[in-house]
């Protein structure tokens, strides 16, 4: 990919001598941008623009070219790309829209393209995409006529869309962000996001990575990639529902993934998922800091008002107010003119105007070791101060590198000011406290998630019955079905996940004899393959008491069903003890078309029907993993045992899911698998699925 | 309140020849802003300002004066408030501080203070504070040296707190947003700011309020002011949690308040509730312009990714992307350069890039019936079109005008053009793509909720038994303690909430005798009136199968009370059927500090216990009010019927809801109320409480 960002020259085709033509824009970026290699214009008419030649084709150009860019007309693109080949040109960029994001024929177009970078080796960016910029060199390859208006620094991005990129430039550049590479990746029909990353990890100018997404191609690389990133990786996902598909489709011919996926896979792999482009700009500006390393922050404000809604946004933030010792305290008390402010954290500096002292108190401190960061509120009652306010932030720039804890500046002062501040100092300026807080509170979850994606964590492997279970597998697959209750239950079984004691029963007898031997009351469930949702069709009768009541259940349900479902083949019914006590919970897993194979957890009942509270993660996870999940239920607490509750066994429960997690994993054929509900006991006592669903490919 | 804001002459007192005194800013901020009255300087030393004589005290002024101003010490304020009574002013601003927020001896000034201003009929704002600004007649009475900075235009602001009062003028100038008219109020000792509400929402200049509030004095005024507004009110409530109370304590003597009531309560009183800068902002932007009156919204964007950024922000927001009609898309289409986009809601601007036709488009749009509002995103690709990207903003203006629907204009591009449009047009320029869908999502909950909080609508008076309860509360409260269980749910039963038969037993044999005529299984509670949490100590048994049982159970409740309560009188027992199914709920009531009655609605269990889901309003409520309540529940689905559920006898939860209610405004003796559990049934077959708990003041 190297060669990509840093090519000798650039052939640009598209280029005419039509004073609205974008490929002149191109060529006129790359002067302004002052790119350090040879560029050539290339245009099927021909012609002169700016005293430069139109070549007709790049084959008529006499040097080689490392790099070439495409803005010319869907149909032509084939054989553009053809002429790439011949002369021996090995990266493109195709800018041009009107393929698959469009209709079919542009369907047929992107084969075409395929076949032609296949057979020479071409390997290109795009198609529908803006191109890309190295601030290294000058490649500035996007055609809406740019001026140099961002300045170097270290955060490479990556947009899907051009547009959604361009704006993030802007905002970097309001915000006095630093732009090392950005590229445009459009219908990624080729090079893809993860490609890119692979390259930007461990591509020397560049940082910090920025991805805009509206799709995931290869979610499991993405993260694999992620995981290995000695830099901080940040994402906007957008399409993330109904809404937003179709436009979406249109736009980057993306399809949309499931949003809570996404976001387990994000936090698994240790990327900041950022949902707005203020969150965004707080987040890459933090991150230009050292990091907060604990919760204890100290708000130092020039107002006690701002020092409220500081507080506020600590405890939303999950901060730590950093108790101040009296020492401490009685050491700034010095500083104050009147005794008219109590001191303490948040600490307001009231009638204290000297900044110089500000900038002592600050240093102090820091010094403390209960104290992780500090959040400076800075009110500048008038330009008069404008310097002493620089020279107070240049100060505090000093003590974020001596003390190597943030020091998150916020500053109220008229927008000019601001902006230049912005553009005059590589340090982050916040300008809305609650957001000033909430930055703090990224990097402090930045850095503790990042580290543990990072960590090498053991898998489980246990040991089980794994060829019964392909066996059961195979078969239902053979049948063009899926598992049978009972198959599932077994399958769960072999992997030693504990289930209720069930036995089948062919015929109405059978099930009188076998609730006989399990003792009353008994549950009886329906064996159909056809019938997915048994519950709905009464295939699931609870609480018969005795044999009459076994045997009544068992021909209402057969005559329900036979009702619902006219074709189902009806293969018996499952007889089961009736349970009660514990809680109940429902695991499941089901394969993800960007991520594989996934695992969740909620607790049951209405909890998951109405609340929506169910956890998930991508496959395979560590105990750790299992036990974050339990963790972020929240339900978690009774779980634990608050309020009188008993404790249940959650050792039973992370078990489980563990197995679960390796079920999803060894075979992919199982498309969808609920364990619903699964019964957990009070400590020690264990678990068992009491239903289980299981949905082959 | 006319004359705080329009005084022809003001005493400035305070002032001395220090370069460093804050008193000659204030005349000097009043020389700034262009004053048209006059201006005297007074100080105890005297002296000369910038050829101004400093009066030793007001008392020496010549002529009347409508306004003083303080800023000397503290212990020195009741001594210039004497002065200023005998010299005939009527309204003073406090500014010193050091008063109840600092400590005890501050509180005594605040006396003395009050006692001053008693004698003389004085009115003042403070202490504390800094000051008011009257954008009209040039009035600039902070301390600290502002420069002309903010336009006039139409938004009041109340702020309690004067840096955070500075920094959202700050944030105005920046927005371009035009000031009225500022006041600051620190400790609102005298004049609060439902006062200064009261007023504003009848000032001819004033178009829309904003508060920031660290405390509320009277809630239920500030409700009914805000109701009789014809004018819009937006307010930043902080001090919401346990970390901001010591800091809102010393910096403005706040006592916090239970944020879910303040919630509430805004909402009844249609206040719009911001909870951070970037949202106030949004706001005051977004009520500049004609409401959204629906929820269907087109977005027209220059960027795909834009709009499918867009697009996830409708649905997080609850609009619909409204429906184009084939007619209107083919009109359109002939704009288009190379059919490269297929058209749909969002429209993607592609490669249209002549200004004009995008105001063509967005007044089709506007035409459409059903669309209620626009969301319009501009990306500008080079300074050179910053000419045309103004015409286009100047003709969406006029469409808003022309249509009456709001066009919420997205733009992004350089921070200096930025800053440039936002003091050039009064017109809300958004520049995050999230935050401008939301601040239509903003316009539409304000146009709504203000609609219904104006309403007139009937509180239900129900026909009640109102002395008996009178009755069970004086003899309660002579006694010095709370209701007992027994005499709780007899007052319920005589507001018409329906409660569980309950037959109370003075001893072991009257209760098994209960319970024989009951039929069993039964629950016996204990009847005691110092045993608040009686089921913490084994007061409620439930499920007794049979007369042995319930001996066995009063005896071991006997006993355990005993044990856990040696001195507590036992008054009895409770003995009740058990009633199985239907809904657990939990209806409550109570005194609010600042807002008097309040309900309480939620899902019973551990719903309430864990998932905190219990919804608030402040009573007496009205029929829709108490239905919206039950609708806000995050379980209404449930409770409606959602998935198989059977339907819940909401209309009898709505009542006891509305007769709880009348019962909390009734008796402002109760404390807390709460029906724990109150049992839903399915629909017709009504609700029955079957605990109560009913703290006396």
């Amino acid at each position: 990919m190297r060669e990509f960002f840093y090519p000798k020259s650039v052939a640009v085709v598209g280029v005419s001598e039509k004073p609205t033509n974008l490929g002149r824009n191109i060529v006129g970026n790359l002067i302004e941008y002052g790119y350090q290699g040879i560029v050539y214009a290339v245009g099927p008419n021909g012609g002169v623009i700016e005293t430069r030649r139109i070549y007709k084709s790049v084959l008529d150009i006499p040097d080689p070219v490392d790099l070439a860019l495409a803005l010319t007309p869907a149909p032509t693109v084939p054989a553009v790309l053809e002429d790439c080949g011949r002369k021996g040109i090995r990266w493109v960029i195709i800018e041009t829209a009107g393929f698959r994001e469009y209709n079919d024929g542009g369907r047929k177009l992107e084969e075409e393209i395929d076949r032609v970078a296949e057979k020479y080796g071409i390997r290109f960016v795009g198609p529908n995409c803006i191109g890309a910029i190295n601030m290294e060199n000058g490649l500035c390859l996007p055609f809406p006529r740019l001026h140099r208006f961002i300045k170097q620094g270290e955060v490479s991005m990556i947009s899907q869309s051009g547009g959604v990129g361009m704006s993030v430039l802007n905002l970097m550049a309001n915000e006095g962000l630093g732009l090392d590479k950005f590229v445009s990746m459009g219908n990624m029909q080729n090079v893809d996001a993860e490609d890119m990353l692979e390259y930007f990890i461990q591509d020397e100018g560049t940082g910090m990575v920025f991805l805009y997404l509206e799709s995931i191609r290869d979610g499991r690389r993405l993260m694999e990639i992620a995981r290995r990133s000695p830099k901080p990786i940040l994402a906007f996902k957008s399409n993330i529902g109904r809404l937003g598909q179709k436009i979406a489709m249109s736009h980057t011919a993306s399809l949309t993934s499931d949003d809570k996926v996404v976001d387990a896979a994000f936090h698994q792999a240790g990327i900041l998922r950022v949902r707005d482009a203020t969150t965004l700009g707080n987040s890459l500006k933090v991150l230009e800091m050292p990091p907060m390393k604990g919760g204890n922050l100290a708000v130092i404000s020039r107002s006690g008002g701002h020092a409220v809604i500081a507080a506020d946004a600590c405890e939303l933030s999950g901060f730590n107010l950093a108790h101040f010792p009296e020492t401490f305290l009685r050491e700034i008390e010095k500083h104050f003119r009147a005794s008219v402010i109590r001191l303490t954290n948040p600490l307001d500096l009231g009638d204290l105007f000297d900044l110089d002292v500000y900038a002592q108190i600050v240093e102090k401190t820091l010094k403390l070791d209960g104290v992780d960061g500090v959040v400076f509120l800075h009110t500048s009652l008038s330009t008069a101060e404008n310097q002493k306010s620089r020279q107070l932030l240049e100060r505090l720039m000093a003590l974020v590198e001596k003390y190597r804890k943030p020091v998150a500046y916020y500053i109220s002062a008229a927008a000019q000011e601001i902006a230049d501040l912005k553009q005059t100092y590589p340090f982050p300026i916040f300008t809305q406290v609650v957001e000033t807080v909430r930055a703090l509170e990224m990097s402090r979850y930045y850095d503790r998630q990042s580290a543990l994606a990072r960590l090498d964590e053991e898998i489980p492997a246990f040991e089980v019955d794994r060829e019964p279970v392909r066996r059961l597998i195979d078969s239902a697959r053979g049948e063009g079905r899926d598992l049978l209750l009972s198959e599932a239950l077994e399958a769960l079984e072999r992997y030693g996940i504990p289930t209720v004691r069930s036995v089948s029963a062919g015929t109405v007898e059978e099930a009188c004899q076998a609730a006989d031997e399990i003792g009353y009351p008994v549950a009886v469930k329906i064996i159909a393959g056809q019938v997915s949702h048994k519950s709905d069709v009464g295939g699931v009768q609870l609480n018969l008491r005795n044999r009459p009541a076994v045997a009544a259940a068992c021909e209402d349900m057969l005559a329900r069903i036979h009702k619902a479902y006219p074709e189902a083949r009806i293969d018996g019914v499952l007889v089961q003890p009736m349970i009660t006590g514990g809680r109940e919970m429902i695991l499941g897993g089901r394969q993800d078309p960007q991520f594989g194979p996934v695992v969740v957890a909620g607790l049951g009942g209405i909890f998951v029907e109405i609340f929506d509270e169910a956890v998930v993660r991508v496959a395979p996870i560590s105990r750790r993993v299992a036990l974050e999940m339990v963790e972020s239920l929240r339900g978690a607490q009774i779980l634990k045992g608050a309020r009188g509750h008993k404790p249940a066994d959650i050792d039973a429960l992370v078990d489980a899911l563990l197995r679960l997690s390796q079920l999803m994993v060894d075979f992919p054929e199982i498309k969808e698998l609920d364990l619903n509900p699964l019964r957990l006991f009070h400590e020690k006592d264990g678990c068992a699925a009491l239903d289980a669903r299981m949905i082959l490919k």
